[in-house]
């Protein structure tokens, strides 16, 4: 593993629902957009994501904070470069960064970070270190 | 009780979220709208919208059908008047029209049917008739 | 041209964002899905989806109607398996049909139907006849 | 005008459109409600949100960043207690903090900044300084 951060890429197309009157991209929508990139990271190695309420020792990630720059418009169709980067892996919280661009100019970049939960009965969330395998995962270079 | 059906009326200022890139409020963005009118109606007529999953006999309602006649444009900041409408209570299911207006000229007609369903454990639905008390108040008019 | 529809099968990817508080696609959620595979398709055939205000003899599809059945459940990082036929063209309208299955199982039909119109100065709309260029793109088959 | 920053409260309550399967509002949903009452604050002050594309010196306010940290779950149904402080105003740019509570729980701290444009023909935006009279109403306490 080397010093440089991990790096996801991938792909979205700006779909007519996301724009707004201004015709650009509302603000808020790149933030389930964000999401859905974690989400695609996660499984891609091999993490799960959506935890049954039933499983014993099941982890899940609620955020704690989310925050995004506004760089240049995007506008409906176009197709979003988003490269995920895992800042940091604290004892239990895992920080993104995402870096997201249309035909190489910057649109927007944003921060997520979340915490590693156990998910008990009832909706219960016990804050919990991030397993040492999914730590490697996370931090893991392609 | 007349053979009127019975009408709720309120208002709901269009958000800039509920926009899209030409200019107007995305069709899709009635559609929570018209149920977040159904929610205030059901609370208005003393009906619980969200029952717990712990308590017995919990009663939901399930949405079975949706539709929504587009008639005119609305734009952000207009205020739009809508009346939801009891068209018709099933054994199981109820069925609202809503007529959505701005400044007398009119925007959509929607339709929602729902189901009474009771919630088991697990979020397991099954099918009832509509209770006596809940099908009186739903179609009582003021 | 064949007496059968034109049909066009594609993917989508619950998203968290598409889920609601009972733990299921929130039925407002089907309709930008639908959306996106409307503009999908007309990318496909080559029809441009979103003109430009400046262009002349410009062409948009305002919705005149939306609907959907809710025949079964979808879930979190659930494959939608989505049909768009185009069911029926007319003078100036175009009637879409989904078919939404996950796993085989179904989970919503749903209809959209769009008007011709041409994009003039200021937004302003006017409806016209389906060219027959996009007529016969609409209704052919694969 | 006092050195207290400048406090709008208002109330919104969490609709089910907010909320996802983890049975809270969406870190998403938190954005868009920000927006509303950023509008509600400017409308309250006798800014005009939305100008109009013909109106010459129209003023209009791209984001620029949205933060937002989670301190607590919000469900549906209920009521959020929002303030909006004008934390600072500089030459062109505007920024807001959000206090958001639920039954004097904190469940969300925000902060929007934008920046004053002119929206000039075709959509295009030049950053402007803040005129005096919007920067006396924007700071001016109740």
């Amino acid at each position: 593993m080397s010093d440089t951060p991990a790096r996801y890429r991938t792909k979205r197309r700006v779909e007519f629902r996301d724009t707004d009157a201004a015709g650009i991209v509302h603000f808020s929508a790149f933030f389930p957009i964000m999401e859905s990139v974690e989400h695609e990271f996660l499984r891609s190695i091999g993490v799960v994501v959506m935890p049954s309420h039933d499983s014993p020792d099941s982890l899940t990630w609620p955020r704690v904070s989310a925050a995004c720059e506004y760089l240049g418009p995007a506008r409906f169709e176009d197709i979003l470069d988003i490269s995920l980067i895992v800042e940091r892996v604290g004892t239990s919280s895992v920080h993104y960064r995402y870096e997201i661009d249309c035909e190489t100019k910057p649109v927007a970049i944003g921060r997520i970070s979340v915490v590693c939960c156990q998910l008990g009965s009832g909706g219960k969330l016990t804050k919990k270190p991030v397993p040492d395998s999914i730590r490697s995962a996370l931090l893991a270079n392609d």
